[in-house]
């Protein structure tokens, strides 16, 4: 499927256009790593105005280039990007990176000379990586058009970022510690080639077992949700975003002029597509190293294998922090631990050897736990001691992994002392986390990912019965002029796609009000109808509880002679008269468009507290049953709803039907941009829910 | 006052009793790092069946040792121990350190070793380190009684660890770090001195800046708490706690048979005393580097000086989530930015000066920064380039902190290309760190601390008025036998320390009621007393808005009846007819004995979302008027009592009041376990409080 980024990783012949023989210059860079690297194809720089540089022959232009060549680098002043681009198209090269700033990143002027790239490459059936980047590192085909000092061991972490410093950073960082990668690519200001594209590469890319990203912000929203859906179930993304808070989102945009979008709807994305997410550079090595390495445990119970205790101890409450729990060890698991061990261990969990632990002591110890019905995954820490070679501990473990199909990480916590024992583990398989915080929280990332994948795929949810989409039309036909709905109107939005709503009536005057009071059943509602006062409570907009027609009809005057005394600006378009409805947990529905993922559903506990809580979880629609309950059961307000202090359950059913409702609704009609119900009254199992009050905004 | 501690870290001479000649055993490898290292006193190994060990001669016993020599180093087993410290006393040495294990830790037989040696030294005035521990590494005077490879340079970090094998791994882990310690101590099983001796004897110790420990459990809390609440005013204390969470807990206890205690009493320990609490061992070092070479900012606003956007959107997201924020520069820094800066660069904030800035953009624009009177501090960013060397721009950040005193912190984000800008900034006494994440955490750490060093000092309340001990002494004895005191025996409790109940009274008719209630006034609330029944409103114990007097009388006989028939069991003792309060904000506030620190006061939102909400802070009594106001603010429910929405704020003192008043219940009356009033009304500044239900454990 995405067989067009191919030359990109694994060219058959590179021309590097604006090769500079000034070794100050990144051109020259750019050619040093390509000729010094293990590239085993064609390499060909193409500047007029030299026969050659490091001793690779130079020509004078794109035409003159042999066969067989796949892909450009381009390094040339932004102005003569465009005519290079051209020739690269005439001469039948389909992929060019274009390394050289000066485009969109530096205003209008920049985004016109990028537009015209993009449209000549179109034209040619090219595809374009950049501008502004540093273009690509794959370590397997060799290919490397980076300026970057030194090459990362090969490996199966694929990381692909919008920032080419980072890019850098990441290989200056990893060099001397043992993480292998099987590709960088830095993507610029993706006038063609994106994140999505990339990630749907990397996801059929043998060398890649782990998808790694740096990501400032996502072009095409719905795009990338179904890209990295299917790809979650065969690779793990994980992704380090920035711009999660104002500033940062300010940053970014003051970088690169893209935004970053709201945090919110990236994380709703984010959980419902199986992305991992990274809060730092550093966690995004220790996940990808444990994701790359170790398989998911296929439950929470871990078993800590140490020659200290402090250590274990702080690994204990990592792990506990993450979701994971110490296992019970069987006993004849303990009896066999005893009879290995030091007479002085600890043979519960954790297992502590003692400071002499020496490697067939872990060796005993780790196969012993392994073996052990009740365990998952296990954690082997050390700490260096006078008389133990670390390198050798971590020999026999890595021995001891490649014999299970649970879980093994490490904790060997040092610096020195330990640096061989990582190359050794790392070399076999097995991630090693300098503190035991870090090994806890990766084995935490572990398992849930591992939840995730073992939950049916399902499918997204976009057939509805009880759908009226015309009366939704004249609805918004009739009301086009105004930015904001009010309760009475959009009662009838909810209602044309079932989603239930107290029953009342839109009237005019007291007389109908205690027609349709009668008709309705009391005790009723009086709610005043006015665009100006949308917050009816705080206006003593509401009377409720009124029991007869005596009661709702002094009710409509004293109300509306009251407010308009309080408010004399406010139009006042009559009153709804509703069914007092019966007590039922109070939780809120909400959606608001986001500018990049679109319509973003909320749910979240209602009623008075919702804005001192903000007990709310997202997901963007389109959504499956399984995302619509996940976000229903990661909020407070859905342990309510499942049944507090022995309660009954309520009804989270009838709670996803009107989730996937709305959000059906805001897929339909793209000019409503939020609607909120709050609150939704919800009863017991079986007993429905009913939307109290509602607004939308288009 | 802690100078008997000071010959464990300087002593004139130091005698190692039972060094064997055997290179693989621990007690050589003591002797092996003595004779090493820089100490210049007198160092005398101590066993009768050598002549001479290392090329020091060999005593037969401590009496033969020559003068001075005022610390001893004891690794025999443990059963020979006691009668060594004896003849140590014997000999007039004021300090031992029991390397040697077996005791405590092992079983009761070894408690009554330690227990043996404890009295010895006490009859001798002598202070004990350990048993089982490292003992004591001090980089000034060069003393170590360690066995652990390796010496990190010498600094003004001075670190206290439960663990021995904590010490040696963080030893092992900073040696290539340029992270530089005063001293170490390793504290063993603390049968004498312990953490909180320690960390008074840093306060006043001049080599240490930061005190940085690795803590399992507290022995005296209270004492802890006075020490640490002082210590912090002169030297920051940064914590890492273990046993956080019950498998923490649980596996701190299979170590070291120590109980790690509540964290959640932990927690307001450290809240209250401003001790910096860290969640890893990575975070440990990050705060103690930062904290040892900078000042906490005077505010949160922070300049961002970067060469690539990537990593000062991190940086801003890290910021951010740490309580600071991007200063506004000045026009006028902007515009000296503009004239210094690479024409393309960013001079708004982030200050983006793009991949080629040299050592000379980076000091223009740090000192225009640093000069602006909108900011407090600087985050200066480095990603390693191709043509300027990261020592270099090290050295040019080093010398501008070295001129002012706003916080300068830097992120060289990289491996092999910054490690020699890390040797240099830390030489010149600027933290540097390898992702931004790490930074932007520190710097809100330095803010938060430098915020708290900034309160006043306040004092613990512990004069009240209004307080009638004999009242509380008697109803104790009254229900002596009752482990549980309801509500109406809970109500004379608060009475007594003058906390505001609702009017009410205890009646065992329906006459009394009817009574009570004309009395009180209307409208009434009537609940049952019971010991059997205190969840009194699931038991249908409880009827509310009772508007006259008949009402009152029919409500006690329906009620009555019906708990009868639902709760035969229950033993009834009248009922409680109380005054209905008007509504209020619902907070509850409690405490529970803590078994390490004594009452753990508790506030938060109260109400029937006490249990879904865990809106809860807790505070350890006695506390000043600010701890128990910044428990309030640090809660949701304190927000509320702010004033949502443009509400009025509410009688907050009042509430503090409370706090107060309920602490001083539980200092005086040991006896009571824990206290809960649920919900007290909260009404508008100046209107006071309200217990409506309460309840005592003994």
């Amino acid at each position: 499927m995405t067989s067009d980024l191919k030359p990109f990783f694994a060219p058959s012949g590179v021309a590097l256009i604006g090769t500079s023989a000034n070794p100050t210059k990144l051109s020259f860079g750019i050619l040093r790593n390509m000729v010094e690297g293990e590239y085993r194809g064609g390499v060909y720089p193409v500047n007029p105005r030299h026969s050659e540089v490091l001793g690779k022959p130079c020509f004078a232009d794109i035409s003159s280039v042999p066969d067989p060549v796949d892909l450009a680098v381009i390094a040339l002043p932004a102005p003569s990007v465009p005519e290079t681009v051209e020739a690269c198209g005439q001469r039948g090269i389909k992929t060019a990176i274009i390394i050289s700033g000066g485009f969109r990143e530096v205003g209008p002027q920049g985004l016109e000379l990028e537009n015209r790239c993009v449209k000549i490459a179109r034209r040619y059936k090219m595809r374009i990586i950049g501008p502004n980047c540093v273009g690509i590192m794959d370590l397997y085909s060799g290919v490397n058009t980076t300026f970057i000092k030194g090459v990362p061991p090969k490996g199966n972490i694929g990381f692909l970022s919008q920032s080419g410093a980072i890019c850098g950073a990441v290989v200056d960082y990893v060099l001397d510690k043992d993480i292998g990668f099987s590709n960088f690519t830095s993507m610029g200001n993706m006038a063609d080639v994106n994140e999505t594209d990339i990630i749907e590469y990397l996801s059929v890319d043998p060398n890649t077992k782990v998808i790694a990203a740096y990501l400032e912000g996502i072009k095409d929203g719905q795009r990338f949700l179904e890209v990295a859906r299917k790809v979650s179930r065969i690779k793990p993304i994980v992704m380090l975003k920035v711009g999660r808070s104002e500033a940062g989102a300010r940053a970014v945009s003051s970088h690169t002029g893209s935004l970053a979008g709201s945090h919110t709807a990236y994380q709703a994305a984010f959980e419902q597509t199986g992305i991992i997410e990274v809060e730092s550079a550093a966690e995004l090595f220790d996940v990808c190293i444990g994701m790359v390495y170790q398989r998911p445990p296929k439950g929470n119970r871990t078993v800590i294998v140490t020659n200290s205790g402090g250590p274990a101890a702080l690994a204990s409450d990592s792990l506990a922090a993450n979701g994971m729990r110490l296992a019970d060890l069987t006993p004849e698991t303990q009896a066999f631990l005893r009879s290995k061990l030091n007479p002085a261990a600890q043979v519960g969990n954790p297992v502590d050897m003692l400071g002499g632990a020496e490697p067939q002591e872990y060796a005993d110890a780790l196969k012993a736990c392994l073996a052990d019905e009740n365990v998952d995954a296990t954690l082997a820490i050390l700490t260096p001691q006078a008389l133990v070679n670390p390198a050798d501990v971590g020999k026999v473990i890595g021995e001891i992994a490649a014999q299970t199909d649970k879980t093994v990480i490490t904790s060997f916590v040092g610096g020195v002392s330990v640096s061989e024992a990582r190359h050794v583990l790392h070399g076999m398989q097995v991630p090693m986390y300098t503190f035991p915080e870090q090994a806890g929280k990766v084995m935490g990332v572990l398992r849930r990912f591992g939840a995730w994948r073992s939950k049916p795929e399902g499918s997204l949810v976009t057939a509805f019965k009880g759908i009226d989409q015309k009366a939704v039309q004249k609805i918004l036909a009739e009301t086009k002029n105004q930015p904001i709905l009010g309760e009475a109107q959009t009662r009838p939005l909810l209602a044309a796609y079932s989603i239930p709503i107290v029953p009342g009536e839109w009237v005019q005057n007291a007389d109908d009000a205690v027609q349709a009071a009668e008709k309705l059943g009391y005790p009723a509602a009086l709610k005043i109808v006015s665009p100006d006062l949308l917050h009816k409570s705080e206006a003593g907009g509401i009377r409720l509880n009124l029991t007869d027609a005596a009661s709702v009809k002094s009710a409509y005057g004293e109300m509306l002679s009251k407010i308009k005394k309080d408010h004399p600006q406010a139009r006042l378009e009559g009153m709804l008269v509703e069914k007092m409805a019966p007590k039922g947990h109070e939780v809120i529905i909400g959606m608001r468009r986001d500018a990049t993922f679109g319509p973003l559903v909320m749910f979240g506990l209602g009623g008075i507290y919702v804005e001192l809580l903000t007990d709310v979880a997202f997901r963007i629609a389109p959504m499956t049953h399984q995302q619509a309950l996940d976000m229903v059961n990661s909020t407070r307000a859905g342990k309510l709803l499942a049944g507090l202090r022995g309660q009954p359950a309520a009804d989270i059913e009838a709670v996803i039907d009107c989730i996937l409702r709305l959000g059906q609704l805001a897929l339909d009609f793209p000019e409503i941009s939020e609607i909120e119900i709050n609150p939704l009254l919800v009863y017991e199992s079986g007993k429905g829910v009913l939307a109290l009050d509602a607004r939308a905004l288009r």
